[in-house]
């Protein structure tokens, strides 16, 4: 049960609390929709993957759920793929350049101290650019922040994987401005 | 150094990344404009220093420096009185309700499920509406993202404390949006 007080028509999750307080969720719609779906030298597939990631690392159920479905659903690879580096990053069969930015992401979510210059070095050995880290850098804090806002106020997760999927959809056609503000 | 090749003439800490990438730089300082500046039952000093705060527990210098001046400046006690919080919030001198919220802002600090059914129930309580502690949630939710962000990427961090001084003071006057966007 959520820890506030939220109306049962409001959807599960963090797109839940986005409704709940529309001030901020506009927002937090906004920068998700930026980071995440925005024309961008890194797919939307990827860049779902660091956001999965990162959401898993923080044992966000909703988040890690959520991401890795619209990630499998936009990359090469789908699901099989997207559970391989989740479980196993070092042994999972992705581009160099992307297993050293989730190396990054995986930094930041331990601290803003844990990035080292030998991992942005690596990065940029296989071909990172500097807005490539940049974004890396603030999907992977952004995460820190979402996950910790659904699970610091319980909001709902549900059980079922199918819902996932369903949600995965409606975020691929519809995108996180919509989940915040319902158009 | 910062990790990737930031100009010269960009604010140092957290703002000048705002100025650096636009883009997503915009929606973070309308978060923070809403979260610390908008009307609201907790005032303004108060919502700084949970930012304060958060900040000192997750160790960024430059988001806990420049919050604690922009709490001080506008809470009564002053520096002193912040100084306090952050250094043993438990025999510090504020309000029980204010208290029980810090409280909650530190366990979010630590991750989402460290949020305990035993800490809400003692905010409200104390007095806190589901907004408040809605936004208090958030609020630390939101630099666990602003602090990984700022040390992740290794932004500029002044080291002489009259430059906070007067970085609060240009917040307290133009706010956050100005900050990310300069109008």
């Amino acid at each position: 049960m959520p820890h506030i007080a939220m109306p049962p028509e409001l959807a599960p999750g963090t797109p839940g609390l986005f409704q709940y307080r529309p001030e901020t969720g506009r927002h937090l719609g906004e920068l998700a929709e930026t980071l995440l779906r925005n024309p961008h030298s890194m797919s939307r597939g990827d860049r779902e993957l660091i956001a999965a990631y990162v959401s898993a690392q923080n044992d966000c159920r909703f988040c890690s759920s959520a991401h890795a479905e619209i990630s499998a659903a936009q990359i090469s690879g789908g699901r099989a793929l997207v559970d391989k580096v989740l479980d196993d990053l070092d042994s999972a069969p992705i581009p160099p350049k992307l297993k050293t930015l989730i190396v990054i992401a995986g930094a930041v979510t331990k601290g803003g101290h844990e990035v080292t210059d030998a991992m942005v070095d690596a990065a940029r050995q296989a071909g990172a650019t500097d807005t490539e880290i940049h974004d890396t850098v603030l999907i992977a804090a952004a995460f820190a922040m979402f996950n910790r806002y659904c699970d610091g106020l319980a909001a709902i997760v549900p059980d079922d994987p199918a819902a996932y999927v369903g949600m995965a959809q409606m975020i691929i056609n519809d995108g996180y401005r919509m989940c915040a503000t319902g158009h």
